[in-house]
């Protein structure tokens, strides 16, 4: 039954919802919301855009990962907010709102998983799913300061969440706390009793202190010398061009591959259904498609075989027991209202996609942890692991940060 | 401009076609056709389901893998017929009709991809792209006495592909040539000049005979011994339980895991429409659809934990330089009317995936080669490989076929 949304003030929430567990396990007691672009059987999923949501029946089952977490009793309590058709990392949806950002009222959340953060920030839920292709859990993890997780690529079911990019895209999760994180993500990967050792090097990739401003690059210091201090790992660091043996700046991730796979896969999902079905845009999605009809991927195919090469690269440079950590996003999240003029949008945009298409292109699992703070306001520091490294990860960062 | 199918007397195209190369490359003079379930620009995509084709408009873009092809140099000549919705081994579509398996005219093709198989079994491409869940690939190549390639699973786009079953559908390859099929498979892959080493171990996966046929299983023998004095690798007959160090039988892969993973992941997908659109369906389809919606999914998530295991237990039986062989269907194409009864649909079904599963929840790349007869007809012999080591399992069933 839904309830009216005046009942969440923070914007989080399409709907508040009520599904009850399905099962008891890992879960018990444990509430979460599902991002707008995952089905929830007998509610429209609207993809962040009413015209999608006016033109595509309820689902008849929910998105399997749904089921995962309702059956290790959860409990789910809302259908979050998503930029529109997920193509954004500011989380402004001119349709559904702004979310608000809890530790930062006046600044964006950060998307396209808004809501999902934004609803764990905000205490209305303990975790959140959501998806992630460019960015999208971790940056908003990032702004509102959350945990969020990118697993690896595929690891988790992708049947029930509307298709964006097949070659990028994951489902991962949003939370308040590292153990709901580290539960859910367990349930979802189907991680069973898999044994994992403790982490062995801890690297950080210096070139992402070159993106970041200098006072997040100060904080990364700090926290890693405080991890140093707790557990005895000494951050060692390396640039990209050493990791993968090739002399290669840390921006050919996103500008000369993954962005461009981004593209081609996007023409071929949403892009078939904008052009037939002549929905109603938003004006900054509106534009930004523009720039998708535009893109020559005939031009570009050779961007494909940069992914696969780099995918090889950074996992050959990640040896089993490595931890490679590295800010989030280069920077706090932007004021509200900032993002309206072409040169802050591109700052903000290529800045924060050199960071997270690191772990897009090697299609690495990535835990967004929220440890920094500049400004009062929230940075995530990142850890990342080799591709499929999904519960070592989670164990190390368990090891470097438990209290 | 679609061409009259009478100039297809062997029913293996919708439409006859002819989309030019947009580039130049090494599939230079190759002509390839593409199963009915992956975009082509200004096509509608049937799905296998005249009532999926006539309720979703043509794309505007072609799938990403087909453009891959294109800028290669190939030249799209055709839309193979594919079984309802891909969920069938046996290639009797009740609509678009059932393909000419060209060497047993009198048996079924197999499927899902059973024009794409037929169309290069017959002689009207080079090679054709199709795609595999349980067997789609693998089953007709087996069939109807051509190469076919299961890629590693998401090694290849899946964008403009529909969405069937997110966690176990892959893009692979059809051809009548080996040649076509490592050109083609190396274009898809992305491989670049990726680097890869001579097989330094044979495996024979010793319980796929016995599900086998005896004269099967001779075959494979006999094809086994040829490759040892060709190249000098002796085959090693393992068990499955030995591979994995755990002692369970090789159908466990597919009857306690992989099974239900598919159907659950039907059910989000195809499942939603099938349930709101309420289409005109095919009786045989129909009637296995009703067992994907009396699946009780719940009752069955441990299936997908197993599945994780199993992945992880199956890889590391499969080291560097190790491939695996087994025979790719354990018997013949059934006639055609004989898949009418129930005992023999069972037979052919439960033995077929067994075989299938293998591979399928190991996620590996798997090759079948046309390489055995029994009774006239062919057999597919198969080769595996690790997770993502397609471009070694090329160039090894390279090594150990070449003439």
């Amino acid at each position: 039954m839904p309830i009216d949304t005046r009942f969440d003030p923070s914007g989080s929430l399409v709907e508040r919802l009520d599904l009850p567990p399905l099962g008891t396990g890992p879960l018990d007691g444990l509430t979460f919301t599902v991002k707008d672009n995952i089905d929830l059987a007998g509610y429209r999923t609207s993809y962040g855009s009413p015209a999608w949501r006016d033109t595509h029946p309820a689902p008849v089952h929910n998105a399997l990962c749904v089921d995962q977490l309702l059956a290790a009793g959860g409990r789910c309590v809302g259908k979050a907010v998503a930029d529109e058709f997920t193509y954004s990392l500011d989380g402004e949806n001119p349709f559904f709102g702004t979310p608000r950002n809890a530790r930062a009222p006046e600044r964006v959340p950060g998307g396209s998983s808004s809501g999902s953060a934004a609803s764990v920030a905000n205490g209305l839920a303990d975790f959140s799913i959501g998806t992630d292709s460019g960015g999208s859990i971790r940056v908003p993890a990032s702004l509102c300061g959350v945990w969020g997780m990118r697993p690896s690529l595929h690891r988790i079911s992708e049947a029930g969440v509307l298709p964006f990019m097949p070659g990028v895209s994951t489902v991962g999760i949003l939370s308040a706390q590292r153990g709901f994180l580290d539960a859910a993500a367990r349930v979802l990967l189907r991680s069973g009793e898999k044994p994992v050792a403790s982490p062995k090097r801890l690297l950080l990739l210096s070139d992402m202190l070159e993106v970041a401003d200098a006072a997040v690059a100060d904080q990364v210091h700090a926290a890693l010398e405080q991890i140093s201090r707790h557990c005895g790992l000494v951050a060692e660091p390396v640039r990209f061009s050493q990791l993968i043996g090739e002399d290669l700046p840390l921006s050919y991730c996103n500008f000369e591959a993954l962005r461009d796979l981004q593209t081609a896969e996007f023409q071929s999902t949403l892009g078939n259904w904008i052009e037939t079905a002549n929905p109603e845009l938003g004006y900054v999605f509106s534009m930004a498609y523009g720039n998708v009809r535009q893109f020559d991927r005939i031009a570009r195919l050779d961007s494909l075989t940069r992914c696969e090469r780099l995918f090889e690269k950074i996992n050959a440079g990640l040896p089993e027991g490595t931890v490679v950590c590295f800010p989030t996003t280069p920077v706090i999240a932007p004021l509200k209202g900032s993002l309206n003029n072409l040169d802050a949008v591109l700052d903000f945009y290529d800045r924060t996609m050199i960071a997270t298409a690191f772990s897009g292109v090697g299609r690495l699992p990535e835990i967004s942890a929220p440890l920094l703070t500049v400004e009062g306001c929230p940075v995530g520091l990142s850890f990342a692991a080799a591709h499929y490294q999904d519960e070592f990860l989670l164990s190390a960062v368990g090891e470097m940060l438990a209290a």
